[in-house]
């Protein structure tokens, strides 16, 4: 019998916040999730307290931060399918909003975890803008994360090292200045 | 009599997002505001509606983006004092975030205006964290702002050109990159 201790549970958004947090501790990255986007109807100041509020649609993605100079900016999204990533998972917003952070020269990805067979995988912007153009399709089939994207391997610390993703990027948008 | 169409009693606040917009609808460069952090501890989903909720402390700056490649993160403040900006303004947090940012290689900065008088600064975080080490006052004088900070002129579009400061720091950047 198989045990995995590498996934206690714990949701994607959760393990993705202790990464970050971790990569704050060690000072290699500073990345947040952005706060859930509320508009305020009623609120007593007095008492720091929201009386009554409405959650908006975000207009860009929920993650971005600062790495070795670049900016970085992404989106996660688990899935309980096990062979492909439905798009309706991801805002039309949220999709040009990646549009625009490849066109001004950060580097853009998604991250989505397969929860079924447990694979999560870092999907560059410029491959699911790709996809888009290239396909009809809604779901984007996993083995185009297979063909087109990395596996982000679980580990225990940090728990989604994208980050060692993110400088294969890096090495690439380097050689392309020399 | 004079009179001022500049500033037609919006806030800082709504000035920057409406300066932001007009930046992303002329494709110049990608800064949103980060909604505010709140804690929601009684919500109706169905009706997606919060019952209860409360604000959080920010551990990071309001704005934060992407601008010819580079990561752009700062910090807007309104004071009425004339003659210094009060450090109380801002979280100890969003120092050290600054830090960070300066760090990890980002541009952040500070934009203060003092209302009364109508005069609108931009502090690179470095004078910032230079005046912080350097001084034990609790306020910085405006003379400070005027020495090494650099004035926003009031614009009809876009209301408060930060990026027109900011190119002069990409600019020292790229030398140093020489």
């Amino acid at each position: 019998m198989k045990i995995s201790y590498a996934n206690r549970g714990m949701d994607l958004e959760s393990e993705i916040n202790d990464t970050n947090h971790y990569y704050l501790d060690i000072d290699k990255a500073v990345v947040y999730k952005k706060p859930t986007p509320i508009t305020i109807s009623k609120v007593n100041y007095k008492e720091n307290r929201i009386n009554e509020g409405y959650f908006r649609t975000p207009s860009t993605t929920d993650y971005n931060g600062l790495y070795k100079g670049y900016y970085i900016d992404f989106e996660a999204k688990e899935t309980v399918n096990k062979t492909s990533f439905p798009l309706q998972n991801i805002h039309p917003h949220q999709i040009e909003h990646l549009k625009k952070v490849v066109k001004h020269g950060g580097i853009g990805f998604l991250i989505i975890r397969f929860k079924t067979i447990n694979e999560t995988y870092y999907l560059d912007a410029n491959e699911l803008i790709k996809f888009i153009k290239d396909n009809t399709a809604k779901s984007i089939p996993i083995d185009y994360f297979r063909a087109n994207g990395h596996i982000i391997k679980d580990k225990f610390q940090p728990r989604v090292d994208y980050l060692s993703i993110v400088d294969l990027y890096i090495g690439v948008k380097n050689e392309k200045k020399i």
